[in-house]
Protein backbone atom coordinates (compact mmCIF):
# COMPACT_ATOMS: atom_id res chain seq x y z
CA UNK A 1 0.00 0.00 0.00
CA UNK A 2 1.17 3.74 -0.96
CA UNK A 3 0.18 6.66 0.29
CA UNK A 4 -0.98 8.72 -2.01
CA UNK A 5 -1.99 11.82 0.04
CA UNK A 6 -3.40 12.42 3.76
CA UNK A 7 -4.80 15.16 5.49
CA UNK A 8 -6.31 16.27 8.68
CA UNK A 9 -9.89 17.09 8.12
CA UNK A 10 -12.44 16.55 11.06
CA UNK A 11 -10.05 15.68 13.57
CA UNK A 12 -9.19 12.66 11.60
CA UNK A 13 -7.24 11.89 8.25
CA UNK A 14 -8.70 11.92 5.14
CA UNK A 15 -6.40 9.71 2.95
CA UNK A 16 -5.69 8.28 -0.41
CA UNK A 17 -3.73 5.36 -1.22
CA UNK A 18 -3.16 3.03 -3.96
CA UNK A 19 -2.42 -0.73 -3.95
CA UNK A 20 -0.88 -3.22 -6.74
CA UNK A 21 -4.06 -5.28 -7.36
CA UNK A 22 -3.41 -8.72 -8.08
CA UNK A 23 -7.63 -9.34 -8.60
CA UNK A 24 -7.37 -6.40 -11.36
CA UNK A 25 -4.34 -6.56 -12.46
CA UNK A 26 -3.46 -2.66 -12.13
CA UNK A 27 -2.70 -0.31 -9.59
CA UNK A 28 -5.90 0.38 -7.45
CA UNK A 29 -6.52 3.78 -5.82
CA UNK A 30 -8.98 4.23 -2.86
CA UNK A 31 -9.66 6.91 -0.52
CA UNK A 32 -9.91 5.90 3.85
CA UNK A 33 -11.25 8.09 6.44
CA UNK A 34 -9.30 7.34 9.55
CA UNK A 35 -11.24 9.20 12.80
CA UNK A 36 -9.96 10.93 15.64
CA UNK A 37 -11.32 7.58 17.45
CA UNK A 38 -8.79 5.67 15.73
CA UNK A 39 -5.60 6.92 17.66
CA UNK A 40 -6.95 5.04 20.96
CA UNK A 41 -9.19 2.11 19.63
CA UNK A 42 -10.00 -0.06 16.79
CA UNK A 43 -13.55 1.62 15.27
CA UNK A 44 -15.81 -0.09 12.61
CA UNK A 45 -15.62 0.14 9.07
CA UNK A 46 -18.21 1.58 6.44
CA UNK A 47 -17.62 1.17 2.82
CA UNK A 48 -18.86 3.64 0.32
CA UNK A 49 -19.37 2.37 -3.54
CA UNK A 50 -19.35 5.13 -5.35
CA UNK A 51 -21.60 5.17 -9.16
CA UNK A 52 -20.97 4.90 -13.08
CA UNK A 53 -17.88 6.86 -14.02
CA UNK A 54 -17.11 7.95 -10.57
CA UNK A 55 -13.25 7.26 -8.83
CA UNK A 56 -12.76 7.16 -5.50
CA UNK A 57 -12.64 10.85 -5.26
CA UNK A 58 -15.86 11.76 -5.90
CA UNK A 59 -17.28 10.96 -2.45
CA UNK A 60 -14.01 11.99 -1.04
CA UNK A 61 -15.01 15.67 -2.84
CA UNK A 62 -18.53 16.12 -2.66
CA UNK A 63 -19.95 13.31 -0.09
CA UNK A 64 -20.27 15.40 3.11
CA UNK A 65 -18.99 12.61 5.20
CA UNK A 66 -16.13 13.38 7.24
CA UNK A 67 -17.92 15.78 10.11
CA UNK A 68 -20.39 12.99 11.41
CA UNK A 69 -17.66 9.78 11.38
CA UNK A 70 -15.25 11.77 12.50
CA UNK A 71 -18.17 12.21 15.52
CA UNK A 72 -19.44 8.84 15.42
CA UNK A 73 -15.83 7.30 15.26
CA UNK A 74 -16.50 5.25 11.77
CA UNK A 75 -13.69 4.41 9.13
CA UNK A 76 -15.03 5.66 5.72
CA UNK A 77 -13.26 3.42 2.73
CA UNK A 78 -14.27 4.60 -0.73
CA UNK A 79 -12.84 2.29 -3.59
CA UNK A 80 -12.32 2.61 -7.16
CA UNK A 81 -15.54 1.68 -9.38
CA UNK A 82 -13.30 0.04 -11.81
CA UNK A 83 -9.64 -1.19 -13.04
CA UNK A 84 -7.60 1.45 -14.50
CA UNK A 85 -4.66 1.84 -16.51
CA UNK A 86 -3.47 1.64 -21.08
CA UNK A 87 -2.90 -2.03 -20.56
CA UNK A 88 -6.94 -2.48 -19.24
CA UNK A 89 -9.43 -3.46 -21.93
CA UNK A 90 -12.38 -0.57 -21.84
CA UNK A 91 -14.72 0.93 -24.34
CA UNK A 92 -13.60 4.45 -24.20
CA UNK A 93 -16.64 5.92 -25.94
CA UNK A 94 -19.02 3.95 -23.73
CA UNK A 95 -19.56 5.46 -20.27
CA UNK A 96 -22.09 2.28 -19.17
CA UNK A 97 -19.31 -0.13 -19.69
CA UNK A 98 -15.44 -0.91 -18.57
CA UNK A 99 -13.65 1.78 -17.15
CA UNK A 100 -15.85 3.44 -14.66
CA UNK A 101 -18.17 0.68 -14.74
CA UNK A 102 -17.08 -2.25 -12.74
CA UNK A 103 -21.11 -3.15 -11.60
CA UNK A 104 -18.75 -4.96 -8.78
CA UNK A 105 -18.61 -7.92 -9.82
CA UNK A 106 -16.00 -10.26 -10.76
CA UNK A 107 -16.26 -10.87 -14.96
CA UNK A 108 -15.83 -14.40 -16.66
CA UNK A 109 -15.72 -13.17 -20.39
CA UNK A 110 -12.41 -12.42 -22.14
CA UNK A 111 -11.05 -9.97 -22.70
CA UNK A 112 -12.53 -8.61 -19.46
CA UNK A 113 -12.33 -11.40 -16.86
CA UNK A 114 -8.71 -10.74 -16.62
CA UNK A 115 -8.81 -7.25 -15.32
CA UNK A 116 -12.57 -6.44 -13.93
CA UNK A 117 -12.89 -8.52 -10.84
CA UNK A 118 -14.23 -5.48 -8.49
CA UNK A 119 -15.85 -8.36 -6.19
CA UNK A 120 -12.81 -9.97 -5.29
CA UNK A 121 -11.17 -6.52 -5.21
CA UNK A 122 -13.52 -5.30 -2.95
CA UNK A 123 -14.30 -8.40 -0.65
CA UNK A 124 -11.10 -9.39 -0.45
CA UNK A 125 -8.25 -7.63 -1.18
CA UNK A 126 -8.94 -4.57 0.49
CA UNK A 127 -10.28 -5.73 3.52
CA UNK A 128 -6.91 -7.42 4.30
CA UNK A 129 -5.46 -4.08 3.35
CA UNK A 130 -7.24 -2.19 5.62
CA UNK A 131 -7.10 -4.70 8.22
CA UNK A 132 -3.44 -4.68 7.87
CA UNK A 133 -2.68 -0.69 7.90
CA UNK A 134 -5.49 1.14 10.00
CA UNK A 135 -7.13 0.53 13.47
CA UNK A 136 -10.05 -1.21 11.83
CA UNK A 137 -12.31 -3.76 13.75
CA UNK A 138 -12.98 -5.94 10.83
CA UNK A 139 -15.77 -7.64 12.78
CA UNK A 140 -17.86 -4.91 12.67
CA UNK A 141 -17.96 -3.25 8.98
CA UNK A 142 -21.13 -1.98 6.70
CA UNK A 143 -21.70 -1.26 3.11
CA UNK A 144 -23.56 1.70 1.46
CA UNK A 145 -23.52 2.99 -1.76
CA UNK A 146 -24.66 5.69 -4.63
CA UNK A 147 -26.52 4.44 -8.00
CA UNK A 148 -24.40 1.53 -9.51
CA UNK A 149 -22.74 1.83 -5.91
CA UNK A 150 -26.18 1.18 -4.51
CA UNK A 151 -26.45 -1.58 -6.75
CA UNK A 152 -22.64 -2.88 -4.93
CA UNK A 153 -24.08 -2.34 -1.84
CA UNK A 154 -27.34 -4.17 -1.56
CA UNK A 155 -25.73 -7.07 -3.50
CA UNK A 156 -22.54 -7.36 -1.25
CA UNK A 157 -24.87 -6.99 1.71
CA UNK A 158 -27.70 -9.97 0.39
CA UNK A 159 -24.46 -12.11 -0.54
CA UNK A 160 -22.11 -11.55 2.93
CA UNK A 161 -25.17 -10.65 5.63
CA UNK A 162 -22.74 -12.07 8.44
CA UNK A 163 -20.22 -10.01 7.31
CA UNK A 164 -22.13 -6.51 6.86
CA UNK A 165 -24.24 -5.11 10.27
CA UNK A 166 -25.99 -2.83 7.46
CA UNK A 167 -26.59 -1.50 4.44
CA UNK A 168 -27.79 1.39 2.74
CA UNK A 169 -27.90 3.00 -0.66
CA UNK A 170 -28.46 6.12 -2.03
CA UNK A 171 -30.28 5.67 -5.58
CA UNK A 172 -29.27 2.22 -6.27
CA UNK A 173 -29.77 0.52 -9.36
CA UNK A 174 -31.58 -2.25 -7.93
CA UNK A 175 -32.82 -4.59 -10.96
CA UNK A 176 -29.34 -4.52 -13.03
CA UNK A 177 -29.86 -7.29 -15.39
CA UNK A 178 -33.00 -5.70 -16.50
CA UNK A 179 -32.13 -2.30 -16.86
CA UNK A 180 -31.37 -0.38 -20.20
CA UNK A 181 -28.00 1.39 -19.13
CA UNK A 182 -26.77 -1.84 -16.88
CA UNK A 183 -27.84 -5.32 -19.33
CA UNK A 184 -25.25 -4.79 -21.69
CA UNK A 185 -22.49 -4.80 -19.52
CA UNK A 186 -24.02 -7.62 -17.48
CA UNK A 187 -23.94 -9.29 -20.85
CA UNK A 188 -20.27 -8.17 -21.83
CA UNK A 189 -19.08 -9.41 -18.37
CA UNK A 190 -20.70 -12.74 -17.93
CA UNK A 191 -22.00 -13.78 -21.14
CA UNK A 192 -25.49 -14.38 -22.76
CA UNK A 193 -26.33 -17.14 -20.14
CA UNK A 194 -28.51 -14.92 -17.72
CA UNK A 195 -28.85 -17.54 -14.87
CA UNK A 196 -25.23 -16.28 -14.19
CA UNK A 197 -26.18 -12.92 -13.80
CA UNK A 198 -28.98 -13.08 -10.84
CA UNK A 199 -25.86 -13.23 -7.78
CA UNK A 200 -25.31 -10.05 -8.95
CA UNK A 201 -29.12 -8.77 -8.88
CA UNK A 202 -30.24 -7.19 -5.42
CA UNK A 203 -34.07 -8.09 -6.12
CA UNK A 204 -32.97 -11.66 -7.67
CA UNK A 205 -31.06 -12.28 -5.24
CA UNK A 206 -34.28 -11.87 -2.96
CA UNK A 207 -35.84 -13.79 -5.45
CA UNK A 208 -33.40 -16.87 -4.94
CA UNK A 209 -33.50 -16.45 -1.29
CA UNK A 210 -30.65 -14.41 -0.17
CA UNK A 211 -31.86 -12.46 2.94
CA UNK A 212 -30.75 -9.36 4.88
CA UNK A 213 -32.03 -7.53 7.91
CA UNK A 214 -32.99 -4.25 6.88
CA UNK A 215 -32.06 -1.82 3.97
CA UNK A 216 -32.27 1.90 4.03
CA UNK A 217 -32.76 3.64 0.98
CA UNK A 218 -32.62 7.26 -0.49
CA UNK A 219 -34.27 8.03 -3.82
CA UNK A 220 -34.50 11.60 -5.24
CA UNK A 221 -37.95 12.17 -7.00
CA UNK A 222 -36.14 14.43 -9.15
CA UNK A 223 -33.65 11.57 -10.37
CA UNK A 224 -33.83 11.56 -14.49
CA UNK A 225 -32.64 7.88 -14.30
CA UNK A 226 -35.93 6.82 -11.61
CA UNK A 227 -38.40 5.54 -13.98
CA UNK A 228 -35.37 3.58 -16.09
CA UNK A 229 -32.25 2.53 -14.56
CA UNK A 230 -33.17 2.34 -10.91
CA UNK A 231 -36.87 1.93 -9.89
CA UNK A 232 -36.93 1.13 -6.30
CA UNK A 233 -40.75 -0.15 -6.54
CA UNK A 234 -38.85 -3.38 -7.80
CA UNK A 235 -36.79 -3.71 -4.62
CA UNK A 236 -39.78 -2.52 -2.44
CA UNK A 237 -42.15 -5.49 -4.06
CA UNK A 238 -38.86 -8.24 -3.37
CA UNK A 239 -38.43 -6.94 0.08
CA UNK A 240 -42.04 -7.07 1.00
CA UNK A 241 -42.56 -10.79 -0.62
CA UNK A 242 -39.42 -11.98 1.30
CA UNK A 243 -40.41 -9.98 4.66
CA UNK A 244 -37.39 -8.08 4.86
CA UNK A 245 -37.21 -4.19 6.32
CA UNK A 246 -36.87 -1.80 4.03
CA UNK A 247 -36.83 1.90 4.55
CA UNK A 248 -37.53 3.03 1.12
CA UNK A 249 -37.95 6.88 1.56
CA UNK A 250 -38.55 9.15 -1.71
CA UNK A 251 -37.13 12.28 -1.34
CA UNK A 252 -38.98 15.60 -2.99
CA UNK A 253 -37.07 17.19 -5.64
CA UNK A 254 -34.03 15.57 -4.91
CA UNK A 255 -31.65 14.94 -7.89
CA UNK A 256 -28.90 12.11 -9.02
CA UNK A 257 -26.06 13.94 -7.74
CA UNK A 258 -24.09 14.61 -4.83
CA UNK A 259 -26.43 17.71 -3.84
CA UNK A 260 -28.47 14.90 -3.03
CA UNK A 261 -26.50 12.37 -1.74
CA UNK A 262 -24.91 15.48 0.52
CA UNK A 263 -28.26 15.46 1.91
CA UNK A 264 -28.82 12.57 3.48
CA UNK A 265 -25.09 11.25 4.25
CA UNK A 266 -25.75 11.62 7.88
CA UNK A 267 -28.77 9.80 8.12
CA UNK A 268 -26.91 6.67 6.53
CA UNK A 269 -24.29 7.15 8.59
CA UNK A 270 -26.66 7.29 11.47
CA UNK A 271 -28.27 4.27 10.38
CA UNK A 272 -24.81 2.31 10.12
CA UNK A 273 -23.16 3.65 13.48
CA UNK A 274 -26.17 2.82 15.38
CA UNK A 275 -26.00 -0.95 14.10
CA UNK A 276 -22.12 -0.96 14.39
CA UNK A 277 -22.34 -0.56 18.37
CA UNK B 1 -28.39 36.57 -15.00
CA UNK B 2 -28.45 32.84 -17.06
CA UNK B 3 -28.88 29.56 -14.78
CA UNK B 4 -26.26 27.42 -15.69
CA UNK B 5 -27.62 24.45 -13.29
CA UNK B 6 -29.67 24.57 -9.72
CA UNK B 7 -30.34 21.36 -7.89
CA UNK B 8 -32.11 21.18 -4.56
CA UNK B 9 -29.73 20.38 -1.34
CA UNK B 10 -29.87 20.41 2.12
CA UNK B 11 -33.75 21.09 2.14
CA UNK B 12 -32.32 24.29 -0.20
CA UNK B 13 -30.95 25.25 -3.72
CA UNK B 14 -27.42 24.91 -4.84
CA UNK B 15 -27.10 27.29 -8.03
CA UNK B 16 -24.58 27.97 -10.64
CA UNK B 17 -25.26 31.43 -12.58
CA UNK B 18 -23.33 33.68 -15.36
CA UNK B 19 -24.05 36.94 -16.19
CA UNK B 20 -22.61 39.22 -18.74
CA UNK B 21 -19.74 41.53 -16.78
CA UNK B 22 -19.26 44.46 -17.63
CA UNK B 23 -16.67 45.22 -14.74
CA UNK B 24 -14.65 42.28 -16.08
CA UNK B 25 -15.90 42.27 -19.80
CA UNK B 26 -16.42 39.16 -20.06
CA UNK B 27 -19.51 36.51 -18.83
CA UNK B 28 -18.52 35.62 -15.07
CA UNK B 29 -19.60 32.47 -13.44
CA UNK B 30 -20.91 32.69 -9.95
CA UNK B 31 -22.34 29.93 -7.69
CA UNK B 32 -25.21 30.75 -4.67
CA UNK B 33 -26.74 28.51 -2.24
CA UNK B 34 -29.99 29.67 -1.33
CA UNK B 35 -31.81 28.24 2.17
CA UNK B 36 -34.93 26.55 2.03
CA UNK B 37 -36.38 30.00 4.41
CA UNK B 38 -35.99 32.22 1.52
CA UNK B 39 -39.67 30.46 0.46
CA UNK B 40 -40.83 32.73 2.55
CA UNK B 41 -38.65 35.38 4.18
CA UNK B 42 -35.29 37.45 2.78
CA UNK B 43 -32.33 36.16 4.08
CA UNK B 44 -28.61 37.08 4.92
CA UNK B 45 -26.28 36.76 2.70
CA UNK B 46 -22.38 35.88 3.10
CA UNK B 47 -19.87 35.94 0.49
CA UNK B 48 -17.39 33.77 0.14
CA UNK B 49 -14.02 34.39 -1.64
CA UNK B 50 -11.94 31.52 -2.89
CA UNK B 51 -8.42 31.33 -3.48
CA UNK B 52 -5.74 31.39 -6.06
CA UNK B 53 -6.22 28.57 -8.76
CA UNK B 54 -10.22 28.38 -7.93
CA UNK B 55 -13.36 29.00 -9.61
CA UNK B 56 -16.41 29.13 -8.02
CA UNK B 57 -16.87 25.75 -7.94
CA UNK B 58 -13.88 24.52 -5.47
CA UNK B 59 -15.85 25.65 -2.15
CA UNK B 60 -19.12 24.56 -4.01
CA UNK B 61 -17.73 21.13 -3.80
CA UNK B 62 -15.70 20.95 -0.88
CA UNK B 63 -16.59 23.69 1.44
CA UNK B 64 -19.60 21.47 3.46
CA UNK B 65 -21.45 24.71 3.74
CA UNK B 66 -25.01 23.54 2.83
CA UNK B 67 -25.98 21.64 5.86
CA UNK B 68 -25.64 24.79 8.15
CA UNK B 69 -26.45 27.23 5.98
CA UNK B 70 -29.44 25.34 5.45
CA UNK B 71 -29.96 25.00 9.13
CA UNK B 72 -29.04 29.02 9.80
CA UNK B 73 -30.87 30.13 7.00
CA UNK B 74 -27.85 32.08 5.08
CA UNK B 75 -27.66 32.42 1.50
CA UNK B 76 -23.84 31.76 0.45
CA UNK B 77 -22.55 33.52 -2.70
CA UNK B 78 -19.53 31.95 -4.10
CA UNK B 79 -17.98 34.36 -6.90
CA UNK B 80 -14.86 33.53 -9.38
CA UNK B 81 -11.62 34.78 -8.77
CA UNK B 82 -10.71 35.91 -12.06
CA UNK B 83 -11.83 37.05 -15.21
CA UNK B 84 -12.32 34.09 -17.78
CA UNK B 85 -12.16 33.85 -21.56
CA UNK B 86 -9.79 33.44 -24.46
CA UNK B 87 -9.80 37.69 -25.08
CA UNK B 88 -8.61 37.98 -21.42
CA UNK B 89 -5.16 38.53 -21.82
CA UNK B 90 -3.45 36.05 -18.93
CA UNK B 91 -0.19 34.49 -17.84
CA UNK B 92 -0.73 31.21 -18.66
CA UNK B 93 1.94 29.17 -16.47
CA UNK B 94 1.86 31.50 -14.05
CA UNK B 95 -0.43 30.77 -10.74
CA UNK B 96 -0.25 33.52 -8.92
CA UNK B 97 -1.30 35.92 -11.74
CA UNK B 98 -4.09 36.47 -13.97
CA UNK B 99 -6.73 34.35 -14.66
CA UNK B 100 -7.03 32.53 -11.72
CA UNK B 101 -5.66 35.05 -9.31
CA UNK B 102 -7.47 38.60 -9.78
CA UNK B 103 -6.38 39.61 -6.24
CA UNK B 104 -9.48 40.86 -5.24
CA UNK B 105 -8.81 44.56 -6.76
CA UNK B 106 -9.27 46.26 -9.74
CA UNK B 107 -6.36 46.78 -11.72
CA UNK B 108 -5.10 50.11 -12.92
CA UNK B 109 -2.06 49.20 -15.63
CA UNK B 110 -2.32 47.79 -19.66
CA UNK B 111 -3.04 45.65 -20.42
CA UNK B 112 -4.83 44.27 -17.13
CA UNK B 113 -7.34 47.08 -16.43
CA UNK B 114 -9.69 46.09 -19.12
CA UNK B 115 -10.57 42.92 -17.54
CA UNK B 116 -9.42 42.70 -14.20
CA UNK B 117 -11.74 44.82 -12.03
CA UNK B 118 -12.63 41.58 -9.89
CA UNK B 119 -13.19 44.24 -6.40
CA UNK B 120 -16.09 46.26 -8.64
CA UNK B 121 -17.61 42.76 -10.10
CA UNK B 122 -17.62 41.41 -6.32
CA UNK B 123 -18.47 45.17 -4.69
CA UNK B 124 -20.55 46.16 -7.06
CA UNK B 125 -22.57 44.17 -9.99
CA UNK B 126 -22.76 40.93 -8.12
CA UNK B 127 -24.90 42.34 -5.00
CA UNK B 128 -27.28 43.99 -7.42
CA UNK B 129 -27.95 41.15 -9.29
CA UNK B 130 -28.29 39.08 -5.64
CA UNK B 131 -30.58 41.59 -4.76
CA UNK B 132 -32.58 41.12 -8.20
CA UNK B 133 -33.31 37.73 -8.33
CA UNK B 134 -32.70 36.12 -4.60
CA UNK B 135 -34.55 36.64 -1.60
CA UNK B 136 -31.45 38.56 0.03
CA UNK B 137 -31.48 40.91 3.17
CA UNK B 138 -28.90 42.94 1.56
CA UNK B 139 -28.80 44.99 4.76
CA UNK B 140 -27.59 42.15 6.47
CA UNK B 141 -24.10 40.80 4.68
CA UNK B 142 -21.00 39.08 5.85
CA UNK B 143 -17.76 37.98 4.08
CA UNK B 144 -15.28 35.43 4.42
CA UNK B 145 -12.68 33.37 2.19
CA UNK B 146 -9.72 31.59 1.90
CA UNK B 147 -6.21 32.64 1.59
CA UNK B 148 -6.38 34.72 -1.32
CA UNK B 149 -10.09 35.08 -0.81
CA UNK B 150 -9.53 35.35 2.75
CA UNK B 151 -7.02 38.95 1.57
CA UNK B 152 -10.66 39.40 -0.14
CA UNK B 153 -12.67 38.88 2.67
CA UNK B 154 -10.31 41.27 5.23
CA UNK B 155 -9.44 44.02 2.63
CA UNK B 156 -13.17 44.51 1.70
CA UNK B 157 -14.40 44.61 5.09
CA UNK B 158 -11.99 47.29 5.99
CA UNK B 159 -12.89 49.31 3.22
CA UNK B 160 -16.91 48.54 3.60
CA UNK B 161 -17.45 48.04 7.73
CA UNK B 162 -20.94 49.49 7.10
CA UNK B 163 -21.86 46.77 4.73
CA UNK B 164 -20.52 43.70 6.24
CA UNK B 165 -21.76 42.97 9.35
CA UNK B 166 -18.74 40.71 10.04
CA UNK B 167 -15.25 39.13 8.33
CA UNK B 168 -13.61 35.68 8.95
CA UNK B 169 -11.01 34.24 7.04
CA UNK B 170 -9.17 30.65 6.62
CA UNK B 171 -5.32 31.11 6.04
CA UNK B 172 -5.72 34.21 4.94
CA UNK B 173 -3.18 36.52 3.36
CA UNK B 174 -2.76 39.27 5.63
CA UNK B 175 -0.01 40.85 3.71
CA UNK B 176 0.28 40.68 -0.20
CA UNK B 177 2.22 43.72 -0.85
CA UNK B 178 5.42 41.99 0.88
CA UNK B 179 4.69 38.51 -0.09
CA UNK B 180 6.61 36.84 -2.56
CA UNK B 181 3.52 35.20 -4.16
CA UNK B 182 1.34 38.39 -4.32
CA UNK B 183 3.75 41.48 -4.97
CA UNK B 184 4.56 40.67 -8.31
CA UNK B 185 0.97 40.92 -8.85
CA UNK B 186 0.44 43.42 -7.19
CA UNK B 187 3.42 45.39 -9.24
CA UNK B 188 1.62 44.39 -12.58
CA UNK B 189 -1.70 44.93 -11.79
CA UNK B 190 -1.26 48.43 -9.74
CA UNK B 191 2.02 50.10 -11.12
CA UNK B 192 5.11 50.73 -9.30
CA UNK B 193 3.78 53.02 -6.96
CA UNK B 194 3.50 50.74 -4.08
CA UNK B 195 1.15 53.48 -1.89
CA UNK B 196 -1.28 52.56 -4.22
CA UNK B 197 -1.07 48.86 -3.31
CA UNK B 198 -2.31 50.19 0.40
CA UNK B 199 -5.61 49.75 -0.17
CA UNK B 200 -5.73 46.16 -1.09
CA UNK B 201 -3.41 45.39 1.56
CA UNK B 202 -5.57 44.32 5.25
CA UNK B 203 -2.45 45.12 7.47
CA UNK B 204 -1.49 48.48 5.89
CA UNK B 205 -5.31 49.40 6.02
CA UNK B 206 -5.23 48.62 9.39
CA UNK B 207 -2.20 51.08 9.65
CA UNK B 208 -3.32 53.84 7.64
CA UNK B 209 -6.75 53.80 10.01
CA UNK B 210 -9.26 51.13 8.41
CA UNK B 211 -11.06 49.92 11.56
CA UNK B 212 -13.60 46.57 11.75
CA UNK B 213 -14.79 45.36 14.86
CA UNK B 214 -13.77 41.68 14.80
CA UNK B 215 -12.23 39.29 12.84
CA UNK B 216 -12.20 35.31 12.76
CA UNK B 217 -9.13 33.79 11.39
CA UNK B 218 -8.76 29.89 11.46
CA UNK B 219 -4.34 29.16 10.37
CA UNK B 220 -3.32 25.49 10.14
CA UNK B 221 -0.15 24.73 11.24
CA UNK B 222 1.10 22.12 8.92
CA UNK B 223 0.12 24.63 6.17
CA UNK B 224 2.95 25.20 3.34
CA UNK B 225 2.09 28.82 2.88
CA UNK B 226 1.92 29.78 6.04
CA UNK B 227 5.57 30.79 6.83
CA UNK B 228 6.06 32.95 4.20
CA UNK B 229 2.89 33.71 2.10
CA UNK B 230 0.24 33.84 4.97
CA UNK B 231 2.05 34.88 8.54
CA UNK B 232 -0.86 35.63 10.33
CA UNK B 233 1.15 37.12 12.91
CA UNK B 234 1.40 40.30 10.78
CA UNK B 235 -2.53 40.69 10.99
CA UNK B 236 -2.27 39.74 14.59
CA UNK B 237 0.08 42.56 15.55
CA UNK B 238 -1.50 44.89 13.13
CA UNK B 239 -4.95 44.34 15.19
CA UNK B 240 -3.42 44.52 18.58
CA UNK B 241 -2.11 48.00 17.66
CA UNK B 242 -5.36 48.71 16.05
CA UNK B 243 -6.98 47.71 18.69
CA UNK B 244 -9.41 45.37 16.40
CA UNK B 245 -10.75 42.10 18.31
CA UNK B 246 -8.91 39.43 16.39
CA UNK B 247 -9.52 35.96 16.85
CA UNK B 248 -6.55 33.93 15.30
CA UNK B 249 -7.02 30.13 15.47
CA UNK B 250 -3.89 28.05 14.95
CA UNK B 251 -5.35 24.86 13.89
CA UNK B 252 -2.64 22.49 14.44
CA UNK B 253 -1.72 19.44 11.72
CA UNK B 254 -4.12 21.23 9.20
CA UNK B 255 -2.95 22.17 5.48
CA UNK B 256 -4.13 24.43 2.93
CA UNK B 257 -6.82 22.63 1.64
CA UNK B 258 -10.38 22.22 1.65
CA UNK B 259 -9.75 19.38 4.37
CA UNK B 260 -8.80 22.53 6.70
CA UNK B 261 -11.47 24.85 5.42
CA UNK B 262 -14.13 21.74 5.53
CA UNK B 263 -13.14 21.38 8.95
CA UNK B 264 -13.85 24.67 10.28
CA UNK B 265 -16.31 26.10 7.77
CA UNK B 266 -19.52 25.53 10.90
CA UNK B 267 -17.87 27.52 13.26
CA UNK B 268 -17.16 30.44 10.38
CA UNK B 269 -21.15 30.28 9.61
CA UNK B 270 -22.04 30.33 13.28
CA UNK B 271 -19.65 33.73 13.69
CA UNK B 272 -21.48 35.31 10.83
CA UNK B 273 -24.88 33.91 11.68
CA UNK B 274 -24.75 35.28 15.03
CA UNK B 275 -23.57 38.57 13.65
CA UNK B 276 -26.28 38.78 11.25
CA UNK B 277 -29.03 38.81 13.48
Amino acid sequence: MKIVSEAKAHGGRQGVYTTSSQACGCDMTFAVFTPPQAKEQLCPVVWYLSGLTCTHANVMDKGEYRRLAAELGLIIVCPDVSPRGDHVPDEPDNWQFGKGAGFYLDATEAPWASHYRMETHILEELPALIAAHFAADMGRQSVMGHSMGGHGALTFALKNPERFKSCSAFAPIVQPSTADWSRPALAKYLGDDESLWRRHDATLLIADGARFDAFLVDQGTADGFLETGLRPWLLGQACTDAGIALTLRMQEGYDHSYNFVSTFMDDHLAWHAERLV
